[in-house]
């Protein structure tokens, strides 16, 4: 079989023009970018705002190992299975981060002849989102530390009778906005910053500090979560940077830089449309991070999408416990827009490695024997589905599975897969999904499943309202969400809880960022736990996009390279074709 | 008068693919991004090749004030006065950091009825080829500290027979690649890197580090110095990073990294079309400094002006001693293409701060006071208008003065100054420019002598060859180039001379980093001053974009931002519309 790169640049395309006219984009609703890529405005809402809403199906997964469970290969796979069942139907993705691209995981284009078409250009720049998210981040960053030396180096007094600001007094030791950028780079996890040669202090003022990945910044949750650009402005201006002397917050609009801010990522509000390999159009639209960040494409992406099909196909990050429950519990409160049907992907592969019967473990390979057939392991593993189908029938939304095969499956195993599912609950319909290998062909049967769930009454409940405090929404989250029985905040997330709550702050989100590893906080722990505690270490405020985050274990925000990285494949051929992207 | 983006927002533009289309260009030649912006394939030059050249005109400046003396605002409003006379024209200029629009200076599209439009898009993001320099450029940094931690952490030999690499031995302390930002951000011009919790090594080797603003990167540098794609790769390759602990080179191609730092700057090969306020096509491309690197718009763009226009207008960077040395030394020799004409800009305010008679201090506002007529000051001023021409007329061009005109000017000065050039030397043509407040038909008179003096024969001829020494060039350029009596080598500068002979780069260009605001290397000394020393502190390797820069004083890549920066200013208004740019 070929590459991706080799299968997408096999395929022919249409131009980005023909696929907007035949989603029913005006001309003047979209600016193409190249022959393959277009921005779509939001403004178009308005001419189709009477248009009825299509239907929105949210592909999810079980508990993932670490390469993932082929999320997106099924999500492109099924809209084109929908298109070759004659509906009409667009996909709505993540902008994946070039960091990944560059390091381990690689590209985020799909696969096989599942991909978003050209996938180079989705995987590196795309029209330029990220960059603009990370230039805008950095510069409420420099607005910040430049704010800072000037008070500190004249006096607070002096700096106001001269400027005619008033000072900030930001608290040097409670600076809570970290620098991005979009890469793997470890080195930039920890830094210290505003160093000076000895007796001067050109160079601003020394503190510490650190960077995170783009898809971190609390910019990128905004963008997914904004209604439109007037909202975007509204809720960067909220971003609190930092605490003063007084412990008050300290906010972008103090800085006097959310507009510059809004004017940098002003172009970011369109989501780019694209298509894949068999022409469904594609909305790209924000890329948050599934654990510190809900984990979702945009609301803007999905409203123009069902505006303008009868069926939406989009993706949660990582598992039902993840992604999908921030899809119901934040995305879907602030779209005031649920999900009709919920797709999860379960693999062969990933329903033994939930087994325990394996000695997985991170970082170290997946051994190929797992594809081998083994009835005690897929049974232990199943457990892991049952969950993930009881967890998506929690919110009231109906549930159909998708078996993403691999090559190396066994006919036999997927079958009895199969029988597991109808035995275990018979309204849950299930298919085995060759996207990746066979594209819309190989989903048919699922999209057929889907057609008909979509027409389930479907009683949307989300696990709390705005109104409960936060610690309740941390509460229920844990316990209804993940099936925990216990909580354990440390006293630190006690205190900044009592504080947001003082703030002002108890009628946001939570978002809890864990290991996707597990349904629990311990990744060793597989299959359906239940009775476990979840430890909250640190509760983290991200007051502009919406919610507080709770930091359960060490999550990491900042990858690293590996010694072999995937750059090193990476090269121009003689004709500037790309080489080694995959 | 309104402001440049009132001006800018109420002007009509043609379609950008009309505008190409009007230039010469086919429509596969290029790939429209929105509706005012187009990349132009370099491809295009093939069908292109029989074409005759036009004529290649340069502006660059007396010694400037920190205001800058209007080339830009004279690059356009030339090229608009071009066409008024019937003569087809481009113009090619580079790409604005964003970190200036942030900070004190402001864009960089020109002004009033002469700017490239629409000026916003100009100043911010363009076509993202800034933002893929600055990710290719942290692409090496995070390999770099990636490979040293994994090397380190590991030992030697266990890496070598672990990953079957060869260990490439870093020597932490003569590491030359700093990572970039693009913000003028002083906190990252000093910084320790992979720092730790104790006890722990996860985030990597500790280290300093430092950003550079991401027009000081040396891959700005190759990007405008580059005659293709190919030629892009390979230079890339060359670029040294690091030494290692025997003392030898270390580039991105012993990192394996130069093939995707090539793949992520692959479309920035493209310069990017756009149009002036009176619809002249205009080629941004590049935008590296004009001290530590040559400061002009890339080749590629230059060579796709020429093939397609009568006339090409581009500028050089600060005043002659600075952009249009580096035009001659370093551009033009590695474009095998020398400028047919040199407009040179002055202005009454800038000339009468050369005199020496005003107290102008650096940071400091110039006072009103300067636009009142002082005979005195505006000829001991002149006196470095006439350096400038004789500077020019050194590399054997012709030269033809622009007076670029302030509101508040007298016009009894402005005739009193066309007299003094005549008076100075008849041959030299003289012209007052309105085109801030006219546009095109503010340059009439300009372009009409740019048209005579592109008919004067010109015997270029750049002050040094590749063949001779570093020292050699680096003497030439402070003799020759500036008028100083000697150069004045650091310990430090002779010993890493003798290195780089050593490794084999007697051949490079160099560039000199010194200020732009005097002549000398001291920007206290104004108008014409001769028999000084330039003291050469540190040379630095730049074996990408093919030059050695030595660094005469503090050169600072890396700015900050002031109390009040413009940033404040900045928002969008109900409609979405940026305010507030200039």
């Amino acid at each position: 079989m070929q590459s991706d790169i080799e299968i997408c640049r096999n395929t022919p395309l249409s131009s980005i023009a023909t696929v907007a006219a035949n989603a029913g984009l005006l001309p003047h609703e979209f600016d193409t970018h190249g022959k393959y890529k277009a921005k779509v405005h939001p403004q178009c809402l308005q001419r189709l705002h009477t248009n009825q809403d299509g239907k929105l199906v949210l592909v999810t997964a079980i508990t993932p190992t670490p390469l993932g469970e082929g999320k997106t290969v099924t999500t492109i796979g099924l809209s084109q299975g929908l298109s070759k069942i004659n509906q009409s139907v667009m996909a709505c993705i993540r902008q994946p981060s070039m960091g990944p691209v560059f390091g381990v995981k690689g590209g985020a284009a799909g696969g096989g002849y599942s991909q978003v078409a050209p996938m180079d250009e989705l995987n590196l720049h795309l029209t330029g989102d990220i960059h603009a998210v990370t230039a805008a981040h950095n510069l409420a960053s420099a607005a910040l530390d430049a704010r800072l030396y000037h008070e500190q180096r004249e006096g607070y007094e002096a700096f106001e009778a001269r400027t005619g600001l008033t000072a900030l007094k930001i608290d040097v030791e409670r600076i809570t906005w970290k620098r991005v950028m979009d890469h793997n780079d470890r080195a930039l996890r920890m830094v210290k910053i505003g160093l000076n040669e000895e007796g001067k202090t050109i160079n601003g003022f020394e503190r510490d500090e650190g960077f995170d990945i783009s898809a971190a910044s609390e910019l990128m949750a905004i963008l997914a979560l904004a209604k439109d650009l007037n909202d975007l402005r509204q809720r960067i201006g909220r971003i609190v940077v930092a605490y003063n002397l007084e412990g008050k917050p300290i906010t972008t609009e103090d800085l006097q830089v959310a507009g510059a801010m809004a004017v940098t990522l002003k172009d970011t509000i369109a989501p780019t449309l694209m298509q894949t390999l068999e022409g469904v159009p594609t909305l790209i639209h924000a890329g948050p991070f599934a654990n510190i960040a809900h984990g979702n494409s945009s609301i803007i992406a999905d409203q123009i999408a069902l505006k303008l099909s009868s069926y939406v196909v989009t993706e949660a990050g990582f598992g039902s416990d993840m992604g999908f429950e921030k899809a119901c519990n934040i995305k879907a409160s602030a779209a005031n827009r649920a999900p009709d049907c919920v797709v999860i992907v379960a693999t062969l592969r990933g329903l033994k490695a939930n087994s325990g019967h394996y000695d997985l473990r991170p970082g170290m390979a997946i051994p190929d024997s797992i594809f081998n057939p083994d009835q005690a392991a897929l049974e232990a593993g199943f457990e892991n589905l049952k969950w993930h189908i009881n967890n998506v029938h929690k919110y009231g939304i109906p549930a159909v599975v998708a078996i993403n095969q691999f090559p190396q499956d066994s006919l036999e195993e997927l079958s009895e897969l199969k029988s597991l599912v109808k035995r275990f609950n018979p309204d849950v319909k299930v298919a085995v999904s060759t996207a990746f290998g066979q594209g819309g062909e190989g989903t048919i049967e699922l999209a057929q499943h889907v057609v008909e769930a979509c027409e389930q009454p479907s009683s949307f409940r989300p696990l709390y309202t705005p109104e409960q405090p936060l610690k309740e929404k941390l509460m229920v989250v844990c316990e209804a969400g993940y099936g925990a029985s216990t909580i354990d905040m440390s006293e630190q997330a006690k205190k900044q809880l009592a504080h947001f709550e003082a703030l002002g702050f108890d009628n946001l989100a939570v978002c809890i960022a864990k290991t996707p590893l597990s349904i629990t906080t311990d990744s060793a722990i597989k299959a359906a736990p239940s009775g476990f505690s979840v430890p909250i270490r640190e509760l983290r405020l991200c007051a502009g996009a919406g919610f507080v985050y709770a930091l359960s274990g060490n999550v990491m925000t900042m990858p690293g390279l590996p010694d072999k990285p995937a750059f090193m494949n990476l090269d121009l051929d003689d004709q500037g074709n790309i080489i080694g992207l995959s």
